[in-house]
């Protein structure tokens, strides 16, 4: 079904897919030489442009159709690497996309630079829509996905963390850039506030969905599917949702036994596949996919105000994949 | 007479000032409390806050003055703050304003961060005039201020750095954020293209002369009143104006014995005072000064076509004190 609903996708997208890459290419150039290395290493490296086409077929969703939202679509992807660079600095995560992370090729000043200017950049394509309310929405984007790393380091190593809290670090680290491009899409295309808060809380709920998805990913994908190797918030001791389940439902020995585990820095792949056999036992994983599976049924719900046409149904897509992938 | 001009520009200042303090502490407030410690650790460290002061006057001058300039002002100071942080990891600097830099009380990643939210709370209070010149300002303050970051940063240990390449370098750094402030305050007061566009221009002026005469401090003060040791420029391999104009200059042996002690990675004060010896026998303190001055007087010509009032009179006394300036 999963391979299904991606080549679906894939095939409604390749067209506009194949502009976001131009796009992306050509607002980098013509620049710094270093510049354009770093990023590229970054940009280029397979993502999946999820963010550039939500903000296009939410813009298409309210009937906007210049051609312009591939260009404007650009600013979320530069605005989700620049915060990727300067989280590979603070995670020292060794491995991004399958590729070494761009701190480890080159020094960690030179990515936070190359960070600051693609968030510079995604501003100077931003300003020239001379639209207020785009702006404040961009503002608020990276206030709260700045504050959400923040947070999210503040707590690393905390094994007393709450489905709360983290529900509060993964909406600003996630959601709120998901969220404000669906948005952003609908002030393109000046459609009506309803419309606008609709495709806004679409955004909310699938950003939830597919952190949680990722979350669950980083225990049950294979390193190969993955690109990087599984447990890496385990060992950077970032708690999430399957193992906050666990704990909060594990027998006191368990439990116990499954803290440790998370404290010691280094644990071996034995290790890991007893940790998680802990979280299905303690159906950790189990709740954390029927929460993530109430956040797609709830974005899929945003929709229902929308007249049926290609670009619904490509975000009910994307709804049904971001917990449905292998990667 | 510095101390005369230092003086006058205080006392002018003093109201205005206390009430940038206030707004700086108030809008980092209510936030977390990590940021608030490395925020308020360069904030609240002795700055100038020539940045906001430049913006308020700038505003004034073209006849604004509801009071909120000053709210609008800080926008400047955190731009600049940002910037200092994200240099701060660029630069391995040790010392900044006489404090420990805030990467070796906190880690790189914290400070990262912090310059993040930082910029994106400047962000976040532009984007509430709802005012898209503004916007479009300083989206190309922040382009230019970190493509002129990764610029200084490529080129460090280049022994044949141009003059040119240099004025390039200082005036993406540190001239367009005051031209910038000074082009808002313009716009903020709805003054007319021509009006903005002399703010700009006295804005380029002073930074230029500005960076020119931080760059001779880098020679010529103590420690004591650089609150760093002089020389770090040096140190880090960057090559300034006054060190490029005597390269230029020198006899073939100098040349040769400059060169040597620049690549050598460290060295001692006596070898400190033989190169400053050479600026000076080569004239580059002479020639720095001078094209500092130029600026300075471009800048205060700038202001020729505004009628005489309080606001005027301070920013040719800033003007004067920018390179008259002992720290």
């Amino acid at each position: 079904m999963t391979k299904g609903l991606k080549q679906r996708i894939i095939e409604q997208v390749a067209e506009d897919l194949e502009k976001v890459e131009i796009a992306l290419e050509h607002h980098l150039n013509p620049n710094l030489e270093l510049v354009r290395q770093i990023a590229s290493h970054l940009l280029f490296s397979g993502g999946k442009r999820l963010r550039p086409l939500l903000m296009i077929h939410s813009a298409r969703l309210c009937g906007y159709n210049t051609g312009f939202e591939i260009q404007f679509s650009i600013i979320f992807e530069y605005l989700h690497a620049a915060s990727l660079l300067h989280d590979d600095v603070v995670d020292e995560a060794d491995i991004r996309r399958g590729k070494k992370a761009a701190h480890t090729k080159w020094s960690a000043p030179k990515v936070v630079l190359t960070g600051d200017f693609l968030m510079a950049r995604a501003l100077d394509i931003a300003a020239k829509i001379k639209e207020p309310d785009i702006i404040s929405v961009i503002a608020k984007i990276t206030r709260d996905m700045s504050q959400g790393e923040i947070d999210q380091l503040t707590k690393k190593g905390r094994l007393d963390l709450s489905e709360e809290e983290y529900l509060e670090v993964i909406k600003r680290k996630t959601a709120v850039l998901l969220q404000g491009g669906c948005q952003c899409g609908a002030i393109l295309a000046k459609a009506q506030k309803e419309k606008e808060k609709a495709l806004n809380q679409y955004g909310f709920h699938l950003g939830m969905a597919f952190q949680m998805a990722d979350d669950l990913l980083d225990y049950t994908a294979s390193a190969k599917d993955l690109g990087k190797n599984p447990g890496a918030d385990m060992r950077e001791g970032k708690l999430t949702l399957p193992m906050i389940h666990s704990l909060a439902n594990a027998e006191p020995d368990d439990k116990k036994w499954m803290q440790d585990a998370i404290a010691a820095t280094k644990f071996n792949p034995e290790q890991f596949e007893k940790l998680k056999e802990k979280l299905y036992k303690y159906k950790g994983i189990e709740y954390t996919k029927d929460r993530a599976r109430e956040h797609v049924k709830k974005a899929k719900a945003c929709l229902d105000g929308f007249g049926d046409c290609q670009s619904k149904q490509l975000l009910c897509l994307i709804a049904d994949y971001s917990i449905e992938r292998k990667v």
